[in-house]
């Protein structure tokens, strides 16, 4: 229903939307809550030791969402599920239309209503700490607070020392790129991805994102913007990147609440682990610009594989969080967390959210969007009641470094992407992360896939070590 | 989820949609089947001369349906229904590949289970009565045999005179017509017949047809031939056709059982009369044509409506039924008529299909497809478990033409068209038809419109009268 809600719904379909998903969402309650399941939760766990991994893990998680939902009313849970029905609506049209005050109402709402249910929650929690742990397991301000900081103290110098060096010509990727080329170009990047499309169909959406119904039914979704060919290319490539786990689930978490991937940092690491670190990397730039060239023979035919990795590496302050270069990406995800923090805190208002927008987008970025839509209306996930959930897309960067450089260590990475060949790359990641779906934490999953525990460093030494030769600084 | 299943769900998704499908409908039967409903409906329909109108209605249609779950298993119905998920698939790879092989066992499941099921619900009629009756209220062999006998006896001899009329000219119909120029043709269309976008959604699929969600949730769907105009210009008028009934339901029905259109007959003499009455006449060339030239002004600069006019009417036996002329159209729906009461009876069985379509096609159509995929796959319904469907197609046309006699008499029907006024012409029929939904029995409706009880004369007149003028017989 959100696949089917924002690919093709007609725009009134929302409220009558809204209260069915309230309607199962109820039900589901009710079964997740059911006496018996938590009684029978309890007593495997009482022995916990006898059980296989899968079912332990089951049983943890399911107990533990289990008392969650047993701590909030289900009228309390009917009305936040109908209102993010309305918002996610009422925040489609606001974009359309950059017009914030549709949205506004919605989004004081949401974020009420989400700190009311983090408090029936966990009363003894801070209501922003437990939204974060929600998001990804273990997360926190405390832990996010000094993570942000440590990045924003390499990166920011770095981002200052580029910017006083020339910037490379990234003007060949603008132009006019029709719709239905690019739509088939996207087909055939899913088709070197080894993305099979009798298991993932591809949409189009406003926001572009992926939908995991179960392994054999993943859904992509991109927006093609006509004036520029990266944007679409980058889009199939991250949406793709968050496919490839799910499709790599092992078949035997098929049904299980196991099924899925780790956590939505652990997700993001691997859809930005295709969007970046192969996507705008130079074996990749030798192989996909031939592929272009064929589409789009006229705006690229000039372009050789060194300019276009030069180009689609450009490191400059931009509005648009999807379409942010490597360098400043984190920057954007840093002032949602800034105003998620102070909204729900109580701080600012809805009201106030394009004034503190716009402020923090000149101290981060150095420039301030001229309209809404390209402003804080940007990101569905508001709408959609995900809050504490941006600092995961920092967290999936800092998880993918930290892969990458111990995959290095197995393969040739960059040899491989040159030849085309990413399969043995997709492959490794199925069996180090996507195959184990929940079964293992996110920190266990590091772990256990680089041999050491989280450890931010990498992510920073790989942006210093790529952006230092690409700037010659 | 139909809808997506025909639209975007890729083809692996199947037999999990299927379960899910499945345990919804078992969920449905449980709370259709509860012996306290049950008992309350009777207790109301004990006073039904207390009831309001709505209230009656609502109690009956509800009751009939308890009394037909009550008597089929649960067991069985979630096996039909699993069945009919894998088999819709099963029919569209078997059509995309044009391989018979691949859906025939799914045919011979799906009939041999229909007649279960219809033996089940009504132990004493025969099966094929029941299906006729489960489609369309009243429905029976009975009324069938002869209706349908009528209208041959009365169209062969028309076809046959025809024939020997020199046949206008329609090739500047077939060239080059790309996709995405149809389907913003499609949507202008839409425009032109007054329906609502906001709700009303068009999408893409192999067969054409539209779902109905709520009468703020519609979703119609076409499919666009680049190598013809007309196809997706009569898709979009024919499942325009349904679209305006839903979305002209009363709101007052908003979420009662009886918020939708009173039957498929009634329903099919909606879309008919849009497709044919409305887009096939005199007028609506004098309209589109100057449309589709703004589209299309190579392949259609030099054509004059009166041509537009012949070549859209032109009569000539073809292979598909959802493109065949108004003329040969019921004999596309005798052909599966006669072979839904063979397969139903057991004196055929599903690998005789593909010999006894083209057979049938040989004596009532004098032509027979060269490919599977053109003949007996070209439909969705028996996939999806629609047996005893088609004869309401048949039946709408014949309602459609009555009404329309009788709406003559009060609108200039055709002037209004050709001026691109449809609006009063929608109005009409939503203040003879369309508000009233399931409220009253589709007889009652006819009755009600038109003012006298159904008659397939109507059709037959018309018929006649259109295509003696139109050939100068």
């Amino acid at each position: 229903m959100n696949f089917d809600a924002m690919t093709a719904a007609p725009v009134n379909s929302a409220p009558r939307r809204a209260e069915t998903l309230a309607a199962l969402k109820a039900e589901e309650r009710k079964l997740m809550t059911d006496r018996e399941l938590i009684r029978a939760l309890e007593t495997l766990l009482q022995h916990a030791d006898e059980l296989d991994e899968k079912t332990r893990r089951e049983a943890e998680l399911t107990r533990r969402e289990a008392l969650r939902l047993e701590r909030i009313p289900a009228d309390a849970l009917a009305e936040h599920n109908r209102l993010l029905g309305v918002a996610s609506a009422a925040w489609r049209e606001a974009k359309k239309r950059d017009d914030f005050g549709l949205f506004r109402p919605y989004l004081q709402g949401v974020f009420e209503s989400s700190r009311r249910l983090a408090l029936l929650a966990r009363p003894e929690s801070d209501p922003y700490d437990t939204l974060l742990d929600e998001n990804e397991e273990g997360m926190s301000r405390a832990f996010l607070d000094p993570f942000f900081r440590g990045l924003r103290e390499a990166l920011v110098p770095l981002i200052g020392r580029i910017a006083k060096r020339p910037k490379p010509d990234a003007s060949f990727l603008h132009g006019h790129f029709p719709r239905e080329k690019q739509l088939a170009f996207s087909r055939e990047l899913m088709g070197l991805m080894g993305i099979d499309g009798r298991r993932c169909a591809l949409g189009e959406a406003e926001h572009p994102y992926t939908t995991f119904i179960s392994r054999n039914d993943v859904r992509m979704t991109t927006h093609v913007y006509e004036d520029r060919v990266h944007a679409n290319m980058f889009s199939i490539l991250h949406e793709g990147g968050h496919a490839l786990y799910e499709l790599g689930i092992s078949e035997e978490l098929e049904g299980s609440p196991l099924g899925h991937g780790a956590s939505a940092g652990m997700h993001e690491s691997q859809s930005r682990l295709y969007e970046n670190l192969i996507g705008r990397s130079r074996g990749f730039a030798e192989l996909i610009l031939p592929v272009l060239k064929r589409y789009f023979p006229e705006a690229l035919g000039g372009v050789s594989p060194a300019e276009f990795f030069l180009a689609v590496n450009r490191a400059e302050p931009s509005m648009k969080r999807t379409e942010a270069d490597e360098l400043t990406y984190c920057l954007h995800v840093m002032i949602r967390y800034e105003l998620e923090k102070a909204l729900i805190r109580g701080d600012i208002s809805a009201e106030d959210v394009p004034r503190r927008w716009n402020a923090l987008c000149g101290e981060y970025l150095g420039i301030v969007p001229e309209t809404d839509s390209e402003g804080c209306l940007q990101d569905m996930h508001w709408g959609s009641g995900l809050i504490g959930y941006f600092p995961t897309y920092a967290l999936g960067n800092a998880y993918g470094a930290q892969i990458l450089a111990h995959m290095k260590k197995e393969l040739d990475f960059d040899g491989l992407i040159s030849a085309g060949n990413i399969e043995p790359i997709t492959l490794w990641l199925r069996e180090h992360i996507h195959k184990y779906g929940m079964l293992k934490t996110p920190a266990d999953l590091i772990r256990s896939a680089s041999g050491e525990d989280f450890d931010p460093r990498y992510y920073v030494d790989y942006l210093t070590s790529k952006f230092s030769k690409l700037y010659r600084l």
